[in-house]
């Protein structure tokens, strides 16, 4: 856990902004009250402090001892003006490690410090440029690697989210003053606050409340991708299958290197949505049958799953296996798809051929043929679907960040005790106390309440320079 | 090859300058005719066209459905006083790649195209923003990861390189000028350049391009390190060894990953020369004795090396296994420090006990202790002598790039034949041919005289985005 004392937000901080690597350029970014001072040591082609902000600089970078450690464009951002809210002077140099290493070794040398993770954003939020969830969105549009993730991040960046806690703070404030209000009373036990209209209001605030910490599944799918598991006996089709899924997306998978597909093991996007497609052919052929492979091994990926994609052959398949490894395979809260594979070779198969008519609201039947493509789009839209609830809209206000979602609950935990209370007669003090709580508890999302623990916990996991 | 036809270069290119991976931020560049236009129709913040140059401008782009990509800070360089000469647009937008492959498209769906290997730079030369030999020395700043490689590369991106060989080439065009006058009155057979005079120019000429000639194994190490055996048999104290020589080394590593150690196997910095140090011993563990372990492995990455580091217990060894060794190990023109290792146990061991006086012109003696650190700063200095010439200084002009070897190689024997022109009283005529040749060479390295292959040879080697 770090901690940021005032004194070290004093202090100029140096760091990469861009990564490291071979490119044509690296950019260094120095920020705070010496920024400019200290570029001016370095950069003797004009002085900085004199020149306008928001202006682009050619000349060299020179050490103590006058060498050239390299040609560079200086951007200069003068306060508030900037990404911190502090002086900026951006170094756009060449993009050699050894070039990059000197400047900021020089940089530090002249009397700034590298910074920390995420510490540029903190001063951020700490000048006032941005709120905490604003600031928190920064990550969040940096990591996002689909349309949707990066809708979401950039919605949430740009306020969309905070506005919304905003209007529900200050409904739960209004509420808060009239209690209080009578507390100042307390003696003439008089209520400024009509009792039914506040239990309106406090159900009203609880509904907001709940349809947010509902969109939190669907914010936490966008954010983090789906886990969906693909399993099935041998030569159920599984291979081709993935294929067909795949195939119209490598299609657009892009030019530059180390985007999606190299890092992930197999990744399908379906409207912005990532789907992490998680194989279990390995253990697949070792073995003959799904209960010998381990059904544990398979088990353990569908914890870790929302979805499980169930693969038979429709056309060889006895419907007792079928009906034996969805027994073994299902729990409760998992999205379960059942694909009849090779329906071109047994067009007639029929769901209630295959499965146990008693747990038909466990799964969806989705005949296929992964070999002609039919039906693979319907399979995408199931797929789809279970993730995006027909109740959740996508360009709602969703709820993507773990630490947003906590915070909301307990403000809902607040509410229900304040209703509780309103419903029991209790006393306004009270009731005033579980409200003040609440707003706590919405406060931490945007900062207006925050502690050294908490930003360090935020902060820390930033990337440096940023 | 590539080609670069005139048709390419009214292209706006766009492509990114940064590493990819996760940084803070990401900037894409674009530079063409149509480069301020094409922003301005994705940034509707300010009309950029109507900005002064060198400037910087926060605002939003966006794509042609009016959405948001993201918050990004666009630099301005109007031409000619930009990287390229021409209109230059860069973008900082947030480190994704998911926002860096749409903005790419995004440019690319209004009209630019991908930049190709060294485009930018390409157009800078085409320009005349700098000329070949600059170019050239941009693409090894980059690649540049030791002192003296960063200041080799920088000296000649800076033109240092360029005025050597532009005064090399006025001398040399001074002295065709006069003997094409001749040329030209050719009926009356007039002599207005004095033989004598012209003879000693030539001879002075070709010091010149000898003393650059011989600056390229020192230019060639500087650029590309100096690969470096150490061999020797078990026990003979080589890790101790090499970590006496590294350690110091190891202090002063760097905080920023992926800059020397990560990439090269060991790595050694003597004055900014770097070593890279080549261990023998997987192989050793293996067996018992050098010449049964495989001399040919060992021989083969001494043969791709230039210096061999023959390390020996002077406490246990036999004389006359050195002696084999050494016999089998040497090859003309390498450099062989042998090594007496553990003195401290031997203080009395001598070079005439161990080593065979017929073959002592060889070697070089180095009486050590790896264990109690004696005498490892003297091993680093007769290293570093191995590579740095005294006749060479490493402030001088050195030449680091093959081509330019080769081109400066073809001048001399131009000017060798020359010579023998006028030592033989060969006519004007023949004498003007060889000399223009010889102009042609050196014009080469500039660029004064180029070809599309050339060009698509030198910057098909470069990155994209520089």
């Amino acid at each position: 856990m770090m901690h940021y004392s005032t004194h070290d937000l004093n202090d100029t901080i140096v760091a990469l902004a861009t990564p490291t690597g071979v490119g044509a350029i690296g950019v260094i970014r120095l920020s705070g009250k010496q920024a400019i001072e200290i570029a001016d040591q370095v950069f003797p082609a004009k002085k900085l402090s004199e020149q306008p902000t928001h202006t682009l600089h050619f000349g060299t970078i020179r050490d103590s001892e006058n060498r050239i450690i390299d040609e560079v464009v200086v951007s200069l951002f003068k306060g508030p003006k900037s990404y911190t809210g502090e002086d900026v002077v951006e170094v756009s140099c060449h993009g050699s490690n050894y070039i990059i290493q000197q400047l900021i070794q020089l940089f530090i040398d002249r009397g700034a410090r590298l910074a920390q993770p995420g510490e540029y954003t903190l001063r951020a939020f700490l000048n006032g440029r941005m709120d905490l969830s604003q600031a928190e969105a920064v990550a969040d549009l940096i990591a996002s690697s689909s349309e949707a993730a990066h809708d979401l991040a950039l919605r949430q960046m740009r306020g969309g989210f905070s506005d919304e806690i905003q209007q529900l703070r200050q409904q739960l404030l209004d509420f808060a003053s009239l209690i209080e209000l009578e507390l100042d009373f307390s003696e003439e036990d008089v209520e400024f606050a009509n009792r039914e209209e506040l239990h309106k209001l406090v159900v009203k605030i609880k509904t907001l409340l709940r349809s947010l910490l509902q969109s939190f599944q669907l914010g936490n799918a966008i954010k983090q991708g789906v886990n969906t598991v693909i399993a099935g006996r041998p030569n159920a089709g599984k291979s081709t299958l993935l294929n067909a899924l795949l195939n119209e997306e490598r299609a657009i998978v892009s030019d530059i290197a180390g985007t999606t597909r190299d890092t992930i093991e197999e990744t399908l996007n379906i409207e912005g949505i990532q789907f992490r497609i998680i194989d279990t052919a390995g253990i697949r052929e070792a073995q003959d049958q799904i209960e010998a492979i381990g059904v544990e091994k398979t088990m353990e990926k569908i914890e870790q799953s929302s979805i499980l994609v169930y693969v038979f052959d429709a056309a060889n398949t006895p419907p007792a296996d079928v009906r034996t490894d969805l027994a073994n395979l299902y729990r409760p809260g998992l999205h379960l798809l059942v694909v009849a594979n090779k329906m071109d070779r047994n067009p007639y198969a029929k769901a209630k051929d295959f499965l146990d008519p008693t747990t038909a609201d466990q799964h969806t039947w989705v005949p296929v043929s992964a070999l002609n493509r039919m039906n693979i789009g319907y399979l995408k839209e199931l797929l789809y679907q279970s993730v995006v609830d027909e109740k959740v809209k996508l360009d709602s206000t969703i709820v993507s960040n773990a630490r947003h979602y906590a915070a909301l609950q307990q403000a809902y935990e607040s509410l229900d005790t304040v209703q509780k209370g309103l419903d029991s007669g209790i006393t306004s003090d009270f009731i005033a106390m579980d409200i003040r709580r609440g707003l706590a508890y919405l406060g931490e999302i945007t900062g207006e309440v925050s502690t050294d623990d908490l930003l360090g916990n935020i902060f820390g996991r930033f990337c440096i320079g940023k």
